[in-house]
């Protein structure tokens, strides 16, 4: 099996993630009507593993799924995902489908749905060029806002991204990294995949409505309270953005990274900040100590894993 | 080939609908990267059939995207759909997706993905219960609200449906057939599949911001020309859908439908409303006399054409 771009489990069996497909008339296509996370293995190990999964059931019951394994029976095939490819550093998305209808007809009340899981590693990757991660990202204020919970819940993890696509239109065109969408009430909210961090008066400080809260937010939080440094979620505006001393974005795909260019002009002095190269390092060098890690191997099936160790 | 569900045209081939899929690396999925419009063929003819090939034209450039087909070949193959299946009454559903990037990797820039297009079709189909058709249908204002154009600009026709989705749970929650979802300004935007209509002072109104302006509700513009009546788009409140003597609802699925019930209370006394029928049955004469109908024999390639005359 060629695992080199990853390994999917998709209508229960496992295969290269580049031949897994799903219906086209599954709602999780036709409407997006699907549900998903993403978590990080390195060097045999889920990070905060626990955090991701019950994020991932807060996200199905928002929109009325079930996926129909366990969660035990999901990890392991997640763990799975991760051995059948190989890698040492991948990332893991797991979906929770709305799924087809009896019968295979087209169309049908969403309750009447075969909900459906899917799982897929592939190699781990930065949420900004990997060599923007020493020098700092060049993030772009777009015009484009973020659908509002109101409508869209953003604290559920979805694949309803048009705006956010349209937003990295413009990014790219302005020749930045990556866009940072506003709220309708004029808010920073987050951008693709990331969530914004400013550094004001010695305080850390993010954005706390209309958007996911990731993960790597959380783990900024706790890397804070260990730095005995004040951090805190509020409404910042695309001012507060543009006059910060320092700015970061964090991500499962890169954890601490400095912004250094914001609408092409710098953030401070133009170099990574101080305080965000020391979150940057503790996050790391946590990681290198096993924080929140779940060994792989403790996941897979006994006989798996003992042959995987051999 | 069992083609009772319908066919698709995908990857290039002709295939049972339901046996058609996409790779779930395909940002289509991933992101809701994809708009689509749906077109009636009705005893051998599109309906307006250039109309819908427009606004599909208007979506695909709106999200930056390109069929790998031109108009006229798109033409043949939703024509090829249609007689494949059997169908007299079919809905065609024509997609632009995203697509793959280069090498089937996970990640990249939309930019650089290899556009896809799919068609298929299904049997024809009612956006309410068909029961309701003549009895009126009962419609719930939900409390979840529409994606606003700033985020997710709703004239583009897309997948991007989480939102109706909610309120299509929380309108059968209630018992009603479908939920109508109000903008986050306040103001009545449209329902998943329809737009709403009102006749209030005998001018016939529907609302025109923040949703997709639908072939039919064009319908409804010219044959209220046709009748004499004033037709308008304006804002309207919840209350001004409440306090209607008529309203009713237009779709590719089902034409103009009487609305009865808004959340459980009767509109005017209860029955279908006279204007309504009338537009109903204007719209269904015209459509059997060949309003703007395009002969799908028209469209196939002439060998077939001629084979399928036979």
């Amino acid at each position: 099996m060629n695992s080199s771009k990853g390994i999917a489990y998709c209508q229960g069996q496992y295969m290269p993630v580049d031949e897994a497909v799903i219906p086209i008339l599954d709602p999780a296509f036709t409407k997006s009507d699907v549900v998903f996370d993403a978590i990080s293995a390195w060097d045999g190990a889920f990070f905060k593993l626990d955090d991701h999964m019950a994020r991932f059931q807060r996200s199905c019951e928002y929109i009325r799924v079930k996926p129909p394994h366990s969660d035990e029976e999901m990890r392991t095939i997640m763990a799975e995902c991760v051995r059948r490819s190989g890698m040492d550093h991948a990332v893991v998305f797991i979906l929770c489908t709305r799924g087809r209808f009896a019968g295979g007809v087209a169309f049908g009340h969403p309750k009447d749905a075969e909900n459906g899981f899917i799982a897929y590693s592939v190699p781990y990757y930065w949420i900004v060029p990997k060599e923007r991660i020493g020098t700092g990202a060049h993030i772009w204020i777009a015009d484009t806002r973020r659908a509002p919970d109101v409508a869209i819940n953003q604290r559920v993890k979805n694949f309803n991204r048009m705006d956010l696509t349209r937003a990295q239109f413009e990014a790219s065109d302005a020749g930045a990294d990556a866009p940072v969408l506003l709220s309708t009430d004029g808010f920073v909210t987050e951008g693709p995949g990331f969530n914004v961090w400013i550094i004001r008066d010695g305080k850390v400080l993010t954005p706390g409505e209309n958007l996911l809260e990731g993960i790597t937010r959380q783990c900024v939080f706790e890397l804070c309270a260990e730095a005995g440094l004040q951090a805190e979620a509020v409404n910042m505006t695309e001012a507060d953005l543009r006059d910060a001393g320092e700015v970061f974005i964090s991500s499962t795909g890169g954890g601490v990274i400095a912004v250094t260019v914001i609408n092409d002009k710098p953030v401070g002095n133009g170099a990574p900040g101080l305080t965000t190269g020391k979150l940057g390092d503790m996050y790391w060098k946590k990681r290198s100590e096993g924080w929140d890690a779940t060994a792989l191997d403790d996941l897979l099936e006994p006989e798996i894993a003992q042959a995987a160790g051999d």
